[in-house]
C-alpha cells in the first residue's frame, strides 16, 4: 500500500516534470512546439476580442465568435492548471507577473455570467504575447530589451523632470489659451485648454480644437516652436543614455595584464598599446 | 521692563525660528511633512482653478467652489505672512522668484473684488508647484534638473540661430503659399498662411488650414520634408550637449592633488593643467 | 560553312558585347548617356502613370497618354530583351532583383488587355529610380547608403523589439479608450481605437477620430506623452548606431600588415588581433 | 584746376569712406547703429507687407500702409544707391547675395506700377533680416551658425540618399492606398495619394484625407510606423555629425612634442600622456 503510494507519488512526478517540460521549457523540441502553438492561440483569441466589438463582423459571425471564444477560454483554464500543478512552489507562479496575466485572461468570459460588459477585460491576454521574447530566446531579443530597459531606467529620473514640467507649462499656457480665445473655437474651459496645449506640444495635432484669434494662433505658435525645441530634450537624454551603454558593454573584455589598458573591442586578442597577448 | 522685552524678543526669536524650520526647512520631519501638505494644498487650488471654468462643474459646485477657493487663498496669504515674519531678511524673500510667485497665487482673488475677471490669474499658483523638487530633493531631482538646465543653457545659442531661421523661412514660404493658394483653402492673409507654415514644419498640422490646389500641396509637401529634415537640428545640438556633459561627468579618475583639477579622462597620467603625476 | 559560323558568332558576340556595354556599364561615356536616358524616361513612365488617375487631366489628354504608356512599354520590352540578349548569363539577370521590376514594370501593360484594372501595377516601375544610384556612382552615394543600410541592420533588433512593444501597448490602450469613449466620438470599435492609438502614438494626429469624454481626453494626453517618450527610443537607437559606426570610419591609421584587420584606434600601436607591430 | 578736382576727389573719398563705415562696418558705433535702425526698418516694412493682406487692417488703414510702404521703398533706394557709390567694388556688391535681395526688395514697389500683383514680391526682404547675424556677431552667433552649416553640409549626401528613399517609399505607397481606399475618403488620384503619404509619413497629418476602410486604415498604421523609424534616420545622421564636429573641435591644440598624444582638450598645458608641457 506504501508502496504503491510511492509508485503514483512517483508516476505522478514524472508526469509533473513531462508537463513542467512542456509548459514551461524552451530548449526541447516539444516546449518550443508547445509555446509556439500557444502564441498563435493567443494572438488568435486577442483577435477574436478585438473582431467582437467589430458591428458587422459580430452581427454575422456572433454564434462562431461566442464559441470559439469559449473553447479558447477553457484551454486557457485547463493551462493555467497545469502550470499550477506541473511547477514546484505554485504560489509562486500564481502570484508572479505571468500568473497574474494568465488569470486576468480567463476570469472576465466568467465573471461575464454575472457581471455584463466584463468580458473586454479579457484583452490585457495581449499582455501574454509578451512571452514572445521568452521563446524567441534564441536571438538576442531579451537582451536587447533588457538593454533598452536599462537605457530607460537610466533616463528614468531626467524623463520625470521633463513631464513635469511639460505639465506645468502646459498649465499655464493653457490657461493663457483660455482667456485669448473665445469658447467657439473650442477653448470651453482651462481643462480642455491644457488637453489641447498637450496636443500641440507632442506635436499630435488633431485640430478639433485650433485658434481662430490671431492672437491665439500666434501663442500657438510659440507653443509649437517651443514644443519642437522640447521634443529635441528625451531624444537627447535618451540618445546620450544608449549610445553610452553601447560605449560600457565594450568594457568587459579583461584589461592587458602587461600595460593595463583598456582594450578596444570585446574581441581584442593583443593589446594595442603594447602588443601583450589577451587572455 | 528691558529684561521682559529682552525675554519677549528671544521667545519671539525662538518662535521664528521653529517657523523657519518648519516652512523653509526641508531635512526635519516637521518641515517635510508641511512642504508635503502644502504641495497638496497648491495641486488642489489648481484643480480648483481649472474646475471653476468647466460650466457643468461650476453650475453644479459654484458655492463649494468659492468657500474651497477663499480658505485656500486666506490659508496662502496667513502662509505668506508666515514666510515674510520667520526669515532674517524678508525683503530678500518678497523679491525672490518664489516670493513674488507666492503672492502672484493670493493676489488675484482680493482683486476680483474689484476688478471682474481677474480671478484667472490666479493660475500663476501652478508655478509653486516647481517646489516638488526642493522636497524631493532625497533623490538627485535636483541634480537632473540642473544637468538638464546646463545642457539646454550650452545649446541656447544653436537653437536660437535655429529658432531665427525657422522664422525666416517660415515667412517666405508663408508669402508662397499665400500667392498659390486661394483663400476658400483658409489661406486668407501672409500672416495666417506663416501661421499654416510653422504648423506644417513643427510637424503638428491640425488640418483647419490645408492645401486644395495640386501646386499648393507639392509645396506643403516640400515644406514637410523640409520639416522633417530640420526637426533633426534641434535634436542633433541638444544630444550632442547632453552626451557631452554626460562624458565629462563619466571620469572617476581622482582630481589633480596639486591644482584640483579634473583629469580629461579615465587613463590620464599626469595632470593636463600643472603636469602633476596623477597617482 | 563553319568558318561562317565562326564569324557570325564572333560578329554576335562583339555586339553583344557592345550593348552589354552600353546598357550595363556605366563607366563609358555611351553607358552613362544611355542610363541618363532610361532613368528620364523611367521618370516620364512614372509620371504617366501618376497623371492617368487624375481625372482632369485623363479626360484632357487621354488619348496621348494611352499612346504614350504603349511607346515607353514597347521601349521597355525591346530594353528588356537587349538586357537578356546582351548578357552572359541571362537567368541570373532575370532573377535578379532589378531583372524583376524591369519584368513587373512591362507586364501590366500587356496584362490590362486581359484583366482590367491591372494597369496600376505599372507603379511599381518606380522602383527602377534606384537605378539612380548607380548612374550617380561617381559620387559615394551608394557607400552612404551602404552606411545607412549597415546601420539600420544593426539596429533592426531593438527597432523590431520596439515596434512590437507599441503594438501591445497600442492594442492595451486601445481597448481602454473603446471601453471610455462613446462611439459617436468614432471609437466604434477596438481595432479603430487601435488604429487611433497608433495616429496618436506617433504624434501624426489625423483627427477623424478624437476624444470628446474628459476621461478620455485625459488618457490621450497621457498617450502623447508618452510617445512624446517613445519617439526618443528609435531615434536614439539609430543615432547611437551611426554615430557608432561613424567612430568605426574615422580611423585613419594603415591596416595591420600581417592580418590585414583595422586598427581600432589611431594611435593602436600594435594589431588587435595578431599582436604585429604596426608602423 | 587740378588741385580743386584733387580736392574734391580727395572729399569725395573722404565722404565715401565716411559712409562706407557707417553702412558697411560694423565695429564703430555709428556703424552699428545704423546697423540696428536698418534691422528694426526691414524688421517694419515685412510686418507692412503681412499686414497689407489681412482684409480688415488694409480696409481701416490701407491709405496710412501704402504711405509707409512708399517712404521705406524710397529709404531703401537711397541706401542702395549709397552701398553702391560707397563701395571701391560696386559691381562685386551688386552681384553678391546681400546686394541680389536689396535689389529684389525695392524692385517690386516700382513693377507693381506696370504690372498689378507683384507687389508681394517685396516680402523677400525678409531675407535682409539674416543681416542679423552680422550685427550681433560681437556674440559668437555667426561661429555657431557656421557650426551648424558645416554639419549640416557633411550630412547632405546622405540626407539626399535619405529623402529620394522617402520618396519612391512614397510613390509606392500612395498607389498602393489609391487602390484600397476609395475616391470618398480623398484619394481621388495617385498624386494626392502620394502627398497623404508624405503628410503621414512625416507625422504632420492635416486629417484632410484620411483612410476609412480597414484595410486603408491597417497600412496607414503600418505607414505611421514605418515614418517613426523613418524619422529617427535624419536625426541620427545630424546628431553623429554636430556630436562629431563637436569632438572635432577639440583638436585644434598642436599634439605632445614628446610622445605626439592628442591632447584631450584646447586647454590642455601639459600631455596627459607623458607630462610634456605643451607650447
Amino acid at each position: 500500500m506504501v508502496k504503491t503510494k510511492n509508485i503514483n507519488k512517483n508516476a505522478f512526478d514524472i508526469l509533473r516534470q513531462r508537463i513542467n517540460i512542456i509548459i514551461h521549457g524552451v530548449n526541447t523540441p516539444a516546449g518550443k512546439l508547445f509555446d509556439l502553438v500557444l502564441l498563435f492561440i493567443i494572438l488568435l483569441s486577442v483577435m477574436l476580442v478585438l473582431l467582437e466589438t467589430v458591428e458587422n463582423i459580430d452581427k454575422r459571425f456572433h454564434d462562431i465568435l461566442i464559441v470559439a471564444e469559449w473553447v479558447i477560454t477553457i484551454f486557457f483554464t485547463f493551462e493555467y492548471f497545469l502550470r499550477i500543478i506541473s511547477t514546484r512552489k505554485p504560489l509562486q507562479y500564481i502570484f508572479s507577473f505571468y500568473g497574474l496575466i494568465d488569470l486576468i485572461s480567463i476570469l472576465p468570459m466568467y465573471l461575464s455570467f454575472f457581471i455584463p460588459n466584463t468580458k473586454i477585460l479579457s484583452v490585457v491576454r495581449a499582455l501574454r504575447l509578451l512571452r514572445l521574447f521568452r521563446i524567441l530566446n534564441l536571438g538576442n531579443f531579451t537582451g536587447q530589451a533588457t538593454e533598452l530597459k536599462l537605457a530607460l531606467n537610466a533616463s528614468r529620473t531626467k524623463i520625470t523632470v521633463f513631464v513635469y514640467f511639460v505639465c506645468i507649462i502646459s498649465v499655464l499656457l493653457g490657461a493663457v489659451m483660455y482667456v485669448v480665445e473665445s469658447p467657439e473655437s473650442g477653448f470651453t474651459s482651462i481643462p480642455t485648454s491644457i488637453y489641447w496645449c498637450i496636443v500641440t506640444l507632442t506635436t499630435v495635432g488633431y485640430g478639433d480644437i485650433a485658434p481662430i484669434t490671431t492672437l491665439g494662433k500666434f501663442i500657438a505658435s510659440f507653443i509649437m516652436i517651443l514644443g519642437y525645441g522640447i521634443i529635441a530634450v528625451p531624444t537627447g537624454i535618451v540618445t546620450a543614455q544608449i549610445a553610452n551603454s553601447k560605449n560600457k558593454r565594450k568594457l568587459f573584455a579583461p584589461n592587458c595584464p602587461n600595460c593595463n589598458s583598456q582594450p578596444l573591442a570585446d574581441d581584442a586578442r593583443y593589446c594595442s598599446k603594447c602588443g601583450t597577448k589577451l587572455t
